[in-house]
């Protein structure tokens, strides 16, 4: 079966192979693996040894998430989210519920945000401490504009919290450049092609220190990991995690460095969305998004308009071809949402054309 | 390598196998596996299908715990907790961080707690509105009287949230006998023989609805749990899932059946926590505990009172001999912690007391 899926993504057999192992998590011969995977991650995030650090949560990356907005913005604090997305939406979401004043900015799911959508709200509100925004968007397939927002919220004196699941390690991103970056935050299980079932923050140090006792909880609270970390050293880990899942994506790791790093994966995921975006609309399929809004992640296309379309038993005959497609989708329009990051190439992706091709075909035969 | 520690437990080949496969969490055929799963669960439980529903959180058993305690414990609310472990106090602070009132009983740690231990409290003050409290405490491997203290809270007409982490599956208790119980906590890699990766909360139904909007978190809402899982479906995970530990426990289930379920289990487990008790004496290591209150889960005896004696190199030293045992302890006095649960037989016990007394010898050798 071939995932083309937004995560957790298709990896390789080495990768799946370190999960069959029992592990301590605490076990001295783990914790140099553990310490090795925070460092190489904050050598990703062109972090800073001693100004920046990767700091675990377990579970899933809405957990990571609220971690860090309950961590960066104080309770009942301003924070402004240009929401574009399923996924800037629940950002909305885990702030509200965690008793944050979230001021949004609804904005259409077809382009990237950029700084003008956001300077006119921050600049009429001096309250607002944190912008925090989404850098790939896995509802429709856009990237936000994290340059130009970056710059925008660094002149305004405010502080970012970004959320880069879906693009840590695939898109461009250098915290030594972004100093008004509290944290970014990814999961295992995205474009560096680990297994799922961790969640990591790449923080400041002052910041995480200096934002001690803002979380309201102890196991969302960033501060307490980096406090943690110091007592008991980097190759510990807070609360027993997902291990399995940290020694897979310690091999996940190797071959992220052994393919050429961040510019080659992300020269190989944009090969693979041009060769779904293309492909799809030689079968027919209107894409989703403008060509120079399409990021290379996942692209989405509008369904079929023809009544006989059902999606769940598309998406089912579709993996009796072998390819397994999102059985949902996360856009203002109905579409068919496919990844085009993992353990895959383009020539797996004009495989996979081919069966979704056959499989509209049998769907929804042309009158004889 | 055998491991001889409270979890991560020891996991028999097949279960580890079933982590080695990548799986779409929203997948169909998945779908299936796991609403079997959550069955299966509230059957262990002795849950009443309709009554009771497996709620689960992803990631490490403190966060299904604080899930817990904010979902049934109102903000603000009071909650007493009796604390004779390490266990039992980080229950305390997940409680205080989230805001709630917590009033700690001390015990010491090696006897379990019992009805007469918090009900002075418990009448005293009628804001109380829960005990919440551990089944079994990983710290000293003390049991407490969950029929004792559960009657107790039922008769005062107050709930419990009962963390049974290290004794689900193991130490007999049944939801049906115990109306008061708002919900019951344990994770996968404990005495079920799973992965580590996935909490579950064995909740009442109508009270999770009742207790909708308490939780100040997204995350960790065990309301908004069932609340997903009746939009979308009990094959439905809210947020994405480290899905292998999910699999693998599927397995592990299995292997619970065709073991003879609970008594079955417990009584391995007896049997190994007494070869340990009783092999670590014969090598002069003194017991934490009293035999009376010696659990089934873990043993812990005193560290050689020996000035040559060091733990950590203890440990290493042992797991060269292919046993490992915590590096670490959580009792007043420094200890030895020894898990009894996990894929291992009395016959492994066996071997490992011959290797501890071994390295001892090894490393306080007796004056020529």
């Amino acid at each position: 079966m071939l995932l083309l899926i937004p995560g957790p993504v298709q990896t390789r057999a080495e990768v799946r192979a370190a999960m069959a192992q029992d592990i301590a998590p605490w076990d001295r011969d783990f914790q140099a693996v553990y310490a090795r995977v925070r460092e190489r991650i904050v050598g990703i995030a062109h972090g800073t040894p001693g100004v920046h650090a990767t700091l675990p949560i377990q579970g899933a990356g809405h957990f990571v998430t609220e971690a860090a907005l309950r961590t960066f913005v104080p309770p009942g604090g301003k924070v402004l989210i240009p929401v574009n997305g399923a996924y800037a939406q629940r950002m909305a979401r885990l702030a509200r519920e965690a008793g944050r004043e979230v001021i949004a900015i609804d904005l259409p799911d077809t382009r990237g945000a950029t700084a003008a959508d956001i300077l006119p709200a921050l600049e009429a509100d001096p309250a607002i401490g944190t912008v925090a925004f989404v850098y790939n968007e896995t509802g429709s397939g856009i990237v936000n504009d994290v340059e130009g927002i970056g710059a925008a919220v660094r002149a305004a004196g405010r502080r970012t919290v970004l959320d880069a699941v879906s693009a840590f390690g695939a898109l461009p991103f250098r915290l030594d450049q972004h100093p008004e970056c509290d944290t970014l935050v990814f999961t295992s299980g995205k474009c560096l092609e680990g297994m799922p079932g961790m969640g990591f923050a790449v923080a400041r140090i002052d910041r995480a220190e200096a934002c001690a006792g803002h979380a309201g909880s102890w196991s969302l609270d960033l501060s307490d990991v980096l406090a943690h970390a110091r007592r008991a050293g980097w190759g510990s880990i807070r609360f027993t995690p997902p291990v399995q899942a940290i020694a897979a994506f310690d091999v996940a790791l190797d071959l992220y460095e052994a393919e050429g790093g961040q510019s080659a994966r992300l020269a190989r995921y944009r090969a693979n969305a041009d060769a779904l975006y293309e492909g799809c609309a030689a079968l027919g399929l209107r894409p989703y998004l403008e060509k120079r809004h399409q990021g290379p992640v996942i692209v989405t296309v509008h369904q079929p308009a023809d009544p006989r379309f059902d999606l769940m038993t598309f998406v089912e005959a579709l993996k009796r071809r072998g390819v397994l497609i999102s059985n949902f989708y996360n856009t203002a329009a109905p579409t068919l949402r496919i990844g085009a990051i993992g353990a895959i190439t383009p020539e797996d992706i004009r495989g996979a054309v081919k069966a979704i091709g056959a499989t509209l075909e049998e769907m929804l035969p042309k009158a004889a």
